[in-house]
């Protein structure tokens, strides 16, 4: 008790002490004064190194604070779909671990295929709580670049083709990733469109392509999202590598938008100390200096923002002024973050996270084609279910590149199906073909063995003798995440099916008419064989409960009611940049860089489609279900409205199938007469209504000027003119049935 | 804004959300409720498995939260000294970062001598911001084990011989560490008092030693501290290991104590599954598995209290009873730690951490002997200081054991002697010995070369050359942290000074008469020669700041403070374990184990020094100063006390020097009739003035019923007897001046 007393005395003063000095709490470091005030109080109190310090990395995945100041250290990790684990300080290699398996959550072209910002919010909340159990104050994503050639490696990563699809996708992600006091990192800023050869493609756009197509979702992120950090792409635009890049990070970015966060170059996209200070990148990561830390601790000093800067000031070729604006947001950032004592501490691996990616997947799996009702797969009768395909037995979740995640748990397909289809249902399985037999990401080999010796003729035989005994064949096919498959840093090779599934597909429908196609994929695919085919589904890569997600949706107990975000094209030679012979590009020898021309322009996707009147195998927005429903006469709550003003739409749509059931509304606006050409029509507002059957509901979908707008690349600005505009409503691009004029004045 | 709008109406429910639901926070993440309450309801929501994995680790210094709860990770780290580097998941090897460089401060001894609580608390302080800043959640540490022979490895790490100067001075250390929501983990509970066969030794004590001498500081720690943590020993009592050992962990600890917190193994203490269920361990770490976690997920699935419990339980063996009270101790400490969302944030490097550690430094160094004031060395004349011995070149925080550190930055004694001594003298040095050339631990080597190819007459005839041409001499000696010095693991051979160093201090003493011997370790040596030298300094292990603070100290700067806080032997034969040749005790065939007979019972350190009139080199307490103190008359409050008054002592003490400084007043109390044997006297109180030149201050000295008490081994209590005391008051524990007598009715 005496102790007690004592110290309590003398000694409580000190408890409350800032590094063991009894003071008042120093502005930075209070909670209640404003986030300017405090930047500008910790900026005061560093010094030059400490300033150099935070604007680039100490490890693969973390940057500095200020230990001495008491500013935690920042930790980052990919990204998008799910807590990367952790690797070596400096090393690629995995550290061994065993807390960071984590849940995978559907990739982003699942999440945008859902047409569900709920969803959005949702998965963005649930991986904020998983990334902040694992103590992470950013996660790398999401990413948002347009989908323009169906070759894209990473096209899965992002949210298709349309940029107010994937601006309306983004926002809500954000938002909940940011609930959480964990930063988005929106990426790839910008024109990062291609994989193949990322880092020499200099994207050649005009100003109406990049501001209508190209930056809309971004913008949404910065302006309605309030994302805290964007990445730099590794590409170049008006030859000037993006992560320091004037035109898009100083003129657009941070001028026009006001973005007030951090610009974070991508892992080896900085180039030039230079341009890196003036063009105003923010915080440097991933700059080569594999394994030359271990041991020395001066390493990241050779970054191009660390020592070269440092030398800079020094010499007095600069002063601090851009320094200290780079410092303020990352200090901006770490107040979003580290220093936000009063964060949640987030959760990892529980049953809402696995229920709410199995919710995403169910929302975001595109039911494209069901003839005679093959699907759903009735469980009440003794039905023989032949599963075909590699696809049913291969994790998804190991490959791709960055996005690659060691799951706590996967259910595959094959599994999936067999827990989920019943007593009723026999499920056998054949393999069919063979892919790749491993998906391999930075040393870690997925467990699984999948090698098969037989030759692709032994395993058709041996499926289409199976299914000949079954009463429904159900294909598990499509890509993988393999090199040159859905996997960052390389495209495709070719738009048709890998592994010769086409030849097993023809074969299978030959011996079976109840033939479900399921498509395993972040990007369309050709098939050829698709009118000998009962069934197709898009089934995505839908991460820890894939298998579930599937099942739910093939035996009914989900109703789909996902929608294709890009347009599903017959080939190669549709899609206008390659049509236009654009990609991947020309090399320039003065610049050793790689001119790729958008000669397309604005005509992107079902813009594309709609100019050029191009046969698709399925639409933009293009999604069945296993009910009916009739979207009713369309009215507008006015015909006319001025600039500034808005207009409603109200549409009654009917569930008139038997089943409970959502669809998805689509409005997309047609200017009838522009100045300047525009597309057809543009998607510009959608909802998703779900109805018990016989039900109908008012479904209201409500525009404004930005819907009527294009950009001016004269006038270097966004414009409405007056005129008369038509709303098409539908449940896809392809199926318009109401249409209502009304006159913008 | 629309988006926003809707955003806000349709979603900010789920922002709130735990897991993507939206609900009502639960108990146990309410922040709002008990923490009794709290506990209990993580606990009824916890699986078995759930349950089992918080008991044992999970890597080399972590054990897991509850993911799906949300309830975060526990990750502890060395101690007691700073915050150990980080190390791979399940190696020893460090993990190669770069962000673990930390402050050193003084180690434990030097703390204890400082004889000012104040500094253990701002220790404390620093400690846990540096460990919090760290993002740990547990310091292992403070230690508390009674220096029994001065040849043990790891006295240094504790707090001197004396059961109330290491109660006083713990106390303040865990408060401040804890006030950072960082746990301390007091260890190793209990008899742990030598290393070199720690893990077979089965200490033989009487109780009254037990409970007199060798439990006390924990029992501060635990019932004044409030420490959340307590570590058990390697060591066997009673025939069982102390880290699960019935007797000390559930009859004392968590009865008699009513200790609330989880008992931690040191790492590799356990041994048996059955005893550490039944008696008391909560939490394992350490046991064996290293390196099998690589790529083996469930190689700690091995642990005694993991798999092998689970197993008995399910064979109905055990009932959740046991496991239930451990888990709520660990929810417990999750909620003191992990769970308490608005913990500071922590620093680390900061110049008030490397100023803390100067000070505690400057307070602990202990001025043993100054003939004819050759200290402090008068930095107005121009004098010619040669400095000499490996320890002055030496890094002492590297090695000795678990205690290392990767220091952010350490002065050096000769660099410090060179910063501080100012620009009238010159400094020259001269190697003088070769001890050990490596500091090595765990693969990391001290940056330092310090090989000599010469032989020791070599290096004694350049000193002595040298030594001639100074006009002092200093020489920096003592032991170091290798193996067989102040190291864990084992315990010094011999002691004596290694590598020669008697020869070079003789050999110097002849050449120059104004030698100083700076003396760096945890424990005491022979000083064949101390009569040859003109003054002694003990330098102790100072961590970052060694070479600024024995700089300090020896030019004046910091006046000299510090007591010895364990007697200083003249040899071996002088020490009780050893004279009654009870260390390292006997082989026991039967459980292959050591018996070590604790036969000189309550008389260790002074206690036998003033039992058997042994003449010691320096005496407990002792310790100089630059000025002159005068404790004059005491006088008591009053003459008599009864069962639970207390009684104050008052005496002037004046500074009659020329110098600022503080002088520790101390008073052990004696009992003048005891039914048992007691100790001539034992320190019951102290205090620590600060006085000016002339100047004089009151200093009261209150004891209580504590105070008067001696462990009656038959009763099995604490037992006051009335009759009379004497106070001994004084300025060492052999320089008593003032003796008041008093009853106790």
């Amino acid at each position: 008790m005496r102790i007690l007393k004592v110290l309590a005395l003398v000694f409580l003063p000190a408890l409350c002490s800032v590094g063991g000095h009894a003071q008042a709490l120093p502005v930075y470091l209070d909670d209640t004064k404003p986030m300017e005030e405090r930047v500008e109080d910790a900026l005061r109190r560093m010094t030059l190194d400490e300033k150099i310090a935070v604007i680039h990395a100490q490890s693969k995945f973390s940057s500095p604070g200020v230990a001495r100041l008491g500013i935690p250290e920042f930790w980052t990790d990919d990204g998008p779909h799910g807590v990367r684990p952790d690797v070596l300080w400096d090393e690629w290699m995995q550290a061994g671990q065993t807390n960071d398996s984590c849940v995978a959550f559907p990739a982003l072209t699942c999440l945008a295929a859902t047409w569900n910002p709920r969803m959005s919010l949702v998965y963005g909340v649930a991986l904020g709580e998983e990334a902040r159990y694992r103590k992470k104050d950013m996660i790398l994503g999401p990413g948002v670049n347009i989908l323009r050639t169906p070759l894209g490696g990473r096209n899965f990563e992002y949210m298709g083709e349309d940029p107010y699809l994937a601006s309306r996708m983004v926002v809500p992600y954000i938002i909940g990733l940011q609930s959480n006091g964990v930063s988005a990192c929106v990426k790839h800023f910008a024109l990062n469109n291609d994989e193949e050869y990322r880092h020499q493609v200099n994207a050649i756009v005009d100003d109406r392509a990049l501001h209508e197509i190209y930056l809309p979702a971004f913008k949404a992120a910065v302006k309605d999202g309030h994302a805290w950090a964007l990445m730099g792409g590794y590409n170049l635009y008006k030859d000037q590598h993006n992560c320091h890049n004037r035109y898009l990070l100083m003129d657009i970015l941070k001028g026009d938008w006001a973005f007030d966060g951090v610009v974070v170059s991508d892992w080896g996209g900085t180039h030039d100390t230079r341009q890196a200070i003036e063009n105003g990148l923010d915080l440097e990561f991933g700059t080569w200096t594999d394994g030359l830390a271990f041991g020395a601790s001066n390493a990241y000093d050779n970054y191009y923002m660390a020592r070269p800067y440092r030398e800079l000031i020094r010499k007095g070729e600069y002063t601090t002024k851009e320094l200290d604006d780079k410092v303020r947001r990352v200090l901006r950032l770490f107040y979003r973050t580290t220093m936000k004592r009063h964060r949640r501490l987030g959760s990892m691996n529980s049953e809402a996270h696995y229920a709410t990616a199995r919710r995403i997947a169910g929302e975001g799996i595109v039911l494209l084609k069901n003839d005679g009702g093959v699907l759903p797969l009735d469980t009440t009768k003794a039905l023989r279910v032949l599963v075909v395909g590699e696809n049913a037995i291969k994790m998804m979740t190991v490959g791709g590149g960055s996005s690659s995640l060691k799951v706590q748990r996967e259910t595959l397909p094959l599994e999936g199906m067999r827990s989920l289809l019943g007593d009723n249902i026999r499920v056998e399985y054949a393999r069919g073909y063979v892919g790749d037999t491993t998906g391999e990401y930075n040393g870690v080999v997925a467990k699984q063995k999948l090698y098969d010796p037989r030759t692709p003729d032994e395993l058709i035989a041996e499926a289409v003798a199976k299914a000949k005994e079954a009463d429904c064949v159900v294909v598990f096919g499509g890509l993988n995440k393999s090199d040159y498959q859905d996997a960052e840093g390389h495209d495709r090779k070719q738009y048709g099916l890998p592994y010769g599934q086409d030849r097993l597909v023809e074969a299978l429908a030959e011996a079976n008419k109840n033939l479900v196609f399921v498509n395993i994929s972040g990007n369309p695919v050709a098939m050829p064989w698709l009118d000998n085919v009962a069934a197709v589904v898009q089934g995505w890569f839908l991460g820890s409960t894939a298998g579930e997600a599937l099942a739910d949706v093939l035996t009914g107990r989900v109703n789909p009611s996902g929608k294709l975000p890009y347009t599903w094209w017959r080939s190669l030679d549709d899609v206008p940049a390659h049509k236009l012979g654009t990609y991947p590009g020309t090399w320039r020898e003065d610049k050793k860089i790689i001119d790729e021309e958008y000669k397309e322009g604005i005509f992107v996707g079902y813009r594309w489609v709609d100019k050029e009147k191009t046969k698709t195998l399925f639409a933009f927005g293009h999604g069945l279900s296993y009910t009916s429903f009739n979207i009713g006469k369309a009215t507008a709550d006015k015909s006319s409205l001025s600039l500034g003003d808005s207009i409603t739409f109200t549409v009654p749509v009917t569930n008139t199938g038997a089943k409970a059931g959502s669809e998805v509304v689509q409005l997309y606006v047609r200017d009838c007469k522009s100045s300047l050409a525009r597309p057809y029509k543009e998607l510009k507002a959608f909802s998703k209504v779900s109805l018990a059957p016989g039900e109908t509901k008012q479904v209201s979908l409500t525009i404004g000027r930005d819907a009527l707008s294009f950009y001016d690349d004269k006038a270097g600005q966004w414009t409405a003119e007056p005129g008369q505009f038509e709303a098409l409503i539908g449940n896809a691009s392809d199926n318009i049935t109401q249409k209502v004029k009304f006159t913008l004045m």
